[in-house]
């Protein structure tokens, strides 16, 4: 049972990433989404768009993922896209954060975890690539949505959603190819400035 | 891109979940949780307590499953599990739900995610108990988390909760031992009320 009831631990533990707020509003516009509900939307993309990917992916890792990836903003809080001073020092506190939630979990499972988040940051791997492009794309079709909310907030600029996304046609050409329509029409609609 | 449009129309009308209200509060007892929250947090529980199934499972079917499982409530609304009144028409709303949401889906798709979720409400196979084991265990942790709170709410009774559970040790015979202990910590605390 000792083993069932650090898992357990574990699971309760990462309820509060239902209580980490990103900036992206959900479609309708009425609240910002919070990283449960955005990792809920990935995997089901993961399982929707699994045709799109440049290389053959293994949902089998996909899918835990992108359901783990944001576990580390529980200590770590989440870094918004364009935040630069933020991005400065996400590294430092996102593995700090990784050491202490995955090593709540018993040795095999929290290097399985811990292996699977750093295969995501690293964006070596097919799966990772495809990851990527699932986490790039979503908030992009909620800003569409709810009309650039999340955008006009932040006077995001073009180039700013270029740079994010300069390796997402690496993980997706088709999805890329998508995404680049979206960030077109809000730039016609003058909620992406131009520069 | 027909086809994609198709599958991201689709994903846009999922967003929905997120404003689907359960009965059961997050682990602090701050709010109640959502359809989306709720999912993600079972789909990461499958990964993590597949090796107590009592049947070798395939999670490249129970995690699809558990992402979807709630989508008709988009439509059909949170059935409180103690709700009598709900749950006698529960069936013909969540049916009615099925045919529209998994509709939007190109045909393939639609039919591969709603074969899912009438397996998942068939409950026979062993992938579709131990999901159910999920969907069971997960409002108990979080419940034994929160003192009890929705619980006492809605003055539950143990019968309530043992009818609700009749099938949960034929998916997994270890995690249902531990739900019991935990409701029989809440019956003695006096939060499950003892028939």
């Amino acid at each position: 049972m000792e083993r069932l009831q650090q898992q357990m631990k574990f699971i309760l533990e990462v309820d509060k990433v239902k209580q980490i707020i990103r900036q992206t509003y959900l479609a309708d516009g009425s609240r910002k989404e919070n990283d449960a509900e955005h990792s809920w939307h990935l995997a089901l993309m993961a399982v929707l768009l699994k045709e799109y990917a440049n290389e053959e992916v293994d949902l089998a890792k996909v899918i835990p993922m992108v359901l783990l990836h944001d576990l580390v903003e529980i200590d770590a809080g989440d870094t918004y896209a364009y935040d630069q001073a933020g991005l400065a020092t996400q590294r430092a506190r996102e593995t700090k954060a990784a050491d202490r939630i995955f090593g709540m979990l018993p040795e095999d499972q929290g290097t399985k975890f811990r292996n699977l988040w750093e295969e995501f940051e690293a964006y070596e791997t097919a799966e990772a690539k495809f990851a990527h492009v699932l986490d790039n794309c979503q908030p992009l079709l909620l800003n569409d949505a709810s009309g650039g909310k999340s955008w006009k907030e932040h006077t995001v600029h073009k180039s700013q959603i270029y740079k994010r996304n300069e390796h997402t046609a690496e993980g997706s050409r088709e999805i890329w190819e998508y995404m680049q329509q979206l960030i077109d029409k809000h730039i016609q609609l003058g909620h992406v400035i131009d520069d």
